[in-house]
């Protein structure tokens, strides 16, 4: 099948060797010159492709992703379709939808997991858009997802696949941090002589048996205290979303807020709660003034 | 190998079926005379295997392990080994092994993870205890655990076989949550028709792909909105014991709580703190005093 | 001074009173025909004030405040005043200064606390605007404060006003939560005989005394336990809004989103991911499908 | 009446010039020789008092009082009462009393709330143990606490006391924290100018009015963004307890958890926890090593 793929990073670039892989017609374009882009610009990439076409936009969220759909708008015909591939939210996609559908054009969006591993494991993909469009482009999708028979959904209308993507990346950041617990517990009791190693025990036969614990396996073979791995992490946005959606819903998500605030707060963002607390505490324990008094009081 | 094993429950019954399955012999015993007990009594049960005996006490935690244990004592000889494999406390360990020692009588504590599927796919083993103790009974446990390299640990001194089993459930805990969570958003959302579909489809090539995510798809087979289930959870104790270890430790677990105190809820346990809430707010919103308009306030 | 007040309800009738009390001439106006309107018609209220006029938007927030907002720009002058002391979200604030703005019209909101007391204790204000405009109304609000120093302040721009109220009521539930978790605690321990009378002694000495504490005395005084209040609790979709608000400026807000999520919970907000935890456990622990089975497990 | 009061550092000396100035003999005795002590051992104490005794053991928890009341339990004679006003966990008083009980010495547990401000203000006292030893001193409470109709209560059985302290500590772990978290928001926020003047303009009229934002208006007077103080806070041990009780009788506690672990995480105790996210982070994402890029990925 022929498809134009847009963004030729790590994750596109990688789609494309699976692709290719698969017997499919890739025509690649990136912003990148020293790329390895097969045209230098969309109306090339358009014109390579036979109708209806198929162009998977992989560029960042936001902006980026804003003007590639915007130019494709008045570059692509009435039956052509899009397929947002980025980590664009939800509530986005509607108004992509909408605007393309102005011209004909077809629009699904995909959630992508799968990292780096994918190119070789294959890409868990969640699609938004209705069904027709979906059964068009199977064949490019069932040859970028796994083996097995599972890794592929579409998980309802436009903004469905994002929005599913969300929620995957909600619960993984849940389950990193129970993994985290675990393991921080393990590290200050004298009960447990090496966490890592019995984290690692854990990865057959056990309930929490899990590719993330897989991976924990690798991370630690070299470095099982995880001394050289800093104490902080970033967020990524989709458990916000997740929480704000949540919340919205009137669906509580103590786990996943937990994950998101434990990250918030490892780069300064409680700062100003802690700061309340003991302004308070050194007013009511006694006139403490100095930082360290403060601090150890 | 020859081994006593007493409590012959789903879990004791299944692991006798694996351990016989792997050329061992086994003494089995429970109070149960309808059991397949092989003896009728300790006494026997002990003069039936060689000295140095290898006991498995895989009996209900607390009185039940206590009493038996006790029993041992009396009945075991000096370099006899006692495995305790069911749940009890990591802190009674040491007074079970301190207890033992006394007659020169060695002690093991084991978490055992598996449930029902244990008997087929091997059970994971986390064992505390000395090491020389460890390698005297690792044929034993090499029979009983999975196949592959994992499975089975010496997580620490006495205690840590259960203290690192409690870990794994605070884990699973914490990792049930997650998927909870994301589930009930996306059956909230109109943005995903089916929400277990969805799941399902994570089972490969996504981060969060896992034993429990294969488990879930079996529970939504024939139940893909969860109709038949209830909207209450009990708890088992570990999680609770894994909270207050790490409260003692400082190491803030707020995923594992998270996931305890949404059961304890389900029970009930929010329930005064929900009629302070509404109470105050009928004092300061107005003088609301039916039932109906407090609630809806 | 002269005001115009729009909605004479429960807070904007006794806002009224307390005006009045205070030597203002009041002009109110209510789209209920049976209230103690003074004038039939904003257009009557515009005629009945001097120019420039002084106009408070006292309806609910989202329709019946837009659309009266909406017709005030047509009916004021350049120099006129309007206030918006309902539930607006703060965001909504731009917007409506924005659009006034466009006939030369000024704007502040003002975030109101106090409830049905506010009557006889006077009003917590919070304002977003320009100081020139806030000075030019002061009177009137010095009339609608309590009698002390404190309960005004000019909070920040447009929107800060109701900025100010939303965190103050995200507070207001981390406080109520606060207080439930403690006599929670206290009616379920044979330690404390009396939790109503406990916390009632704290009202003076403690570090906890507080107004919501002298409410709970209220609340407690015929009924200690609280027996006939329901286990359930709404929300006003404050302590939300500043979860949102928070989760974007990278601020943890855990005990506010605790204290929410208790009340979507006890209405049911969490019942689907309850059922993942029950269908997940019947799962690994053993076939168990029957409901009553399930929930014991 | 008269009172030994054992312990004379900040609490203990001011509740003598408290109880002095109602008119009460102290014979005071600490260990430090350059205190304000009476005498300089506790025979000599016991020796000055008239029987039956009340002698208040005001000194750290844990080791110092457990001595002192077992060398009271030598020196005082039946009828006599001991009242532990420290900090001593509710789980102690039991043994206590059961201990001073063997030779007839009565036993009381007093929680004291109101800190440096006590000595002016008055001590809230909650007390646990038997009525009629209650009623006994009840003429020292009423000099210690407030002047109002609130601050002393008999909350419970032996205990009671330190329980209802505990419970009282954990609300104001959870209040501090609501206030916290609503500073927070609002110093990030564009749309508050001056979150200090606005939380001081609660201090009346408003539903969060209290105490503790009396004290952080006098926290914050000098320095209204709090910049001098420390983004750390320690804890003092009741909040944990709190929770343990909780979580034993299967209580939700999330609102004073949170409070608590947001501590223990400006002291590090979540730096594990990161650690796993961010080495998780890295394996799937892409392999990356360096700290820097791990720490921004």
């Amino acid at each position: 099948m022929q498809i134009g793929m847009i963004g030729l990073g790590r994750m596109g670039g990688n789609m494309v060797r699976r692709l290719k892989a698969g017997g499919h017609t890739v025509v690649g374009f990136d912003v990148n010159p020293e790329s390895a882009r097969d045209v230098d610009g969309l109306e090339a990439l358009v014109a390579a492709l036979d109708a209806p076409r198929i162009v998977w936009v992989m560029v960042p969220a936001g902006k980026p992703t804003e003007s590639t759909i915007d130019a494709l708008k008045a570059l692509l015909e009435p039956g052509d379709v899009v397929i947002d591939g980025g980590n664009s939210k939800y509530t986005e996609d509607r108004n992509h939808a909408a605007s393309l559908a102005e011209r004909g054009i077809r629009f699904l969006d995909c959630g992508v997991s799968g990292g780096v591993w994918g190119a070789e494991r294959g890409y868990a993909l969640m699609l938004g858009g209705d069904r027709e469009t979906f059964e068009y482009v199977r064949p490019l999708l069932e040859t970028l997802k796994p083996e097995g028979e599972h890794g592929l959904v579409l998980a309802g209308p436009v903004g469905g696949g994002h929005f599913a993507k969300m929620v995957h990346n909600g619960i993984e950041y849940g389950m990193m941090q129970a993994f985290g617990e675990g393991f921080a517990t393990m590290m200050k009791s004298e009960y447990i002589d090496n966490p890592a190693e019995t984290m690692d025990s854990w990865r057959e036969g056990s309930v929490v048996a899990s590719w993330l614990l897989d991976l924990f396996d690798n991370a630690t073979e070299h470095d099982p205290e995880l001394a050289d791995v800093p104490a902080v992490a970033n967020e990524s946005g989709e458990a916000k979303w997740m929480i704000e959606a949540a919340l919205e819903l009137g669906v509580p998500t103590p786990a996943t807020a937990a994950a998101l605030w434990q990250r918030q707060t490892s780069r300064g963002g409680a700062d100003d709660i802690l700061r309340v607390v003991t302004a308070m505490r050194a007013q009511f324990g006694g006139h403490v003034t100095k930082v360290d008094e403060i601090a150890t009081h």
